[in-house]
């Protein structure tokens, strides 16, 4: 069975971006074109999957195909992948299994959203549309709603508080203000992280990510072909995916995703290694308790140690043996919805090669890990990433 | 490499079907599974692929996962793939090569719309979307105008008139006739058709594909699986894709459409055949003029040809050397977007298996093609079938 490489990654700049859908696309597309070493032509993709949900407020339709035309790939089968927030980890996902069937030897999975286009219904709509709609959303339970009634739990449970939660505000945006490609570039002192105004109890404004506009694409090969294109491949060693329940009380524990515990014991298993092998991971922190849940799921820290993990800052950039969300994650980053999933492989590219922004590189990092989620749990793809093949 | 196999197929009738979205589904789904012959449970599935376009006008979203979680299937991988009315053909491939990939052994292929709760403006919205926005939509050319022009120009080009159209309705109106599954179940005269009302010259209400309800759900097994699942499996010998420019002013022709050609090439290389070898064809005629492009772009007719070929019923039931939509096509069958590109999957199977309503079987069926379009030929994808192995 072939063996995959990521040997190009490129996105814009996360936030309020100027340009269009496609000025913004190819951005993304031209910069991981252009990262790829050996001397590429995007005429020699073959096939591409890209994620986006809302697209702007869906105003362009075959946006796919509209995307390809517009980057150098016309003629390529394309389509897009809609997984709420996971659609781009699911693009992902879809194009590595295209390698690995042997039908395709350079594949593009990428991700675009256009947030700030939208009125703030039309934002809250596309957002809300992600979540459960019968039980959740039409009784007035949105995104923030839906993970404050998590965080109470945790709470309940774990004997948290919000405290810990408002470290990993300050762990992301100390990470995000190092990252020239984050929506929001600055540090928050906890004082101010806990004291944000509320948005919904006990999430403040500091414990939500920002919605963001952005593109990000990343290039994949076959083993045989990689190596052509590069030195420094970046190895896709294991994918997991999964589903669950959309409403929250379909599930029998709401302080933990199965879709990610069942993605992540896919993409360890395949990868021949543990979370403790981890050197970066890229997790889905739309919110701060996101954030905890995940790195208890993800197997970072033991079941109801996630606040702990958070308070003593075990995920902060070269304190403990996994960085988690180097980039500033979704919290300080940014959250362009569709792009976020191939967002994180951006990331986790450059840091497997050394080549990030100095003050913000992960040490002698190995291994890393993503972690895409698509509503609050329904769907989730985590990938693991190696600089050696597993 | 796996070979993958069809071993199992279901739909909703289409038409305006009196369920909701969860409802169609699970019907669509429940009868592929027990179409399956062993003793098939659905949490044997390892994967799935969903297609839709509007889902009843995108009230509900993480579609996938809502409509895995109603159908015994939790749990597992599950995407939207959005490709316009390419939906479900792409939904096919990437199961396709989910199996290819070693990655899965069973996997879902499906589509669903939901047209008739969309009121009149939304319905124009979801398909104009489709089409190119900037040069085409925003300028009132929706649909039938577009496929008008390629009529207008196929017509000057190749010395055709609008009677070579009539015969394409009239030929699957008489399929579909026969077609409990299908939307228009009547048959229409020469003289009806070609006297329908003007909906865009030259095109009139019997040239254009109805908007209907419906859902569809094809089970695919790697061929060590397969054999355990049924006696009479049906091969995909076959995958071809493709894209184009969204406008048509963009192409050097308008009246052959690229994406299908390249598609088709493929497909027809990767099964070791061509044209000439497929016994029935289900095409995308969302207008009779994209039956007659069809046919010359799948190779059944000569360039120019395609008005000659259905003038003379080539593609009528048992006549010419291959059927042409002896489901009725969107034409008759009904076309409800995400839905077509696997509900032709669903009639293939049944004709290879021999398993047709008595009086629309196409005499004994070896070979079978596919052919699903987004827009206006931005995205197509292509399959060849087999009651034998390629």
């Amino acid at each position: 069975m072939v063996d995959v490489a990521v040997v190009g990654a490129g996105q814009t700049k996360y936030g309020n971006h100027p340009l269009g859908l496609k000025g913004m696309w190819a951005e993304a597309a031209s910069k991981a074109f252009s990262s790829v070493d050996g001397d590429f032509e995007p005429t020699s993709i073959d096939e591409a999957f890209i994620g986006t949900i809302a697209f702007g407020g869906a105003q362009l339709g075959n946006t796919a195909a509209l995307l390809t035309e517009h980057s150098g790939m016309d003629g390529i089968p394309v389509r897009r992948v809609e997984n709420a927030c996971a659609s781009s980890g699911f693009a992902l996902r879809d194009a590595w299994m295209a390698i690995k069937s042997g039908q395709a030897d350079v594949v593009v999975a990428g991700g675009i959203e256009k947030m700030n286009d939208l009125t703030p219904e039309r934002k809250r709509y596309w957002l809300g549309v992600s979540g459960d709609t019968e039980w959740e959303r039409l009784a007035g339970l949105t995104f923030p709603g839906t993970y404050a009634l998590m965080a109470r739990r945790y709470f309940h449970e774990f004997n948290a508080d919000h405290d810990d939660l408002v470290h990993v505000s300050v762990k992301n945006h100390l990470h995000g203000s190092m990252n020239p490609a984050a929506h929001i570039q600055k540090e928050v002192s906890f004082e101010k992280a806990a004291g944000g105004f509320m948005v919904a109890d006990p999430l403040t404004l500091y414990d939500c990510c920002p919605t963001s506009d952005g593109a990000s694409c990343v290039v994949l090969a076959a083993d045989h072909v990689a190596r052509k294109l590069t030195d420094t491949p970046v190895w896709v060693n294991g994918s997991g995916a999964a589903s669950d329940h959309l409403a929250l009380h379909d599930r029998p524990s709401i302080t933990q995703l199965k879709a990610t515990q069942i993605a992540s014991s896919r993409a360890y298993s395949m990868a021949g290694l543990t979370a403790s092998g981890i050197d970066l991971a890229e997790v889905h922190d739309c919110f701060t308790i996101a954030e905890v849940l995940a790195t208890e799921d993800l197997g970072f820290a033991k079941r109801g140690d996630g606040g702990v993990f958070a308070r003593e800052r075990e995920g902060q950039l070269n304190q403990g043996s996994t960085t988690v969300n180097a980039s500033g994650g979704l919290k300080s980053k940014g959250h362009p919805l569709g792009a976020t999933g191939t967002g994180q492989v951006v990331e986790v590219f450059k840091q497997l090669r050394g080549e990030v922004e100095s003050g913000r590189q992960v040490r002698d990092a190995q291994t890393a890990l993503t972690h895409n989620v698509g509503g609050s749990g329904a769907t989730c793809a985590v990938h693991v990433f190696g600089r050696d093949r597993s």
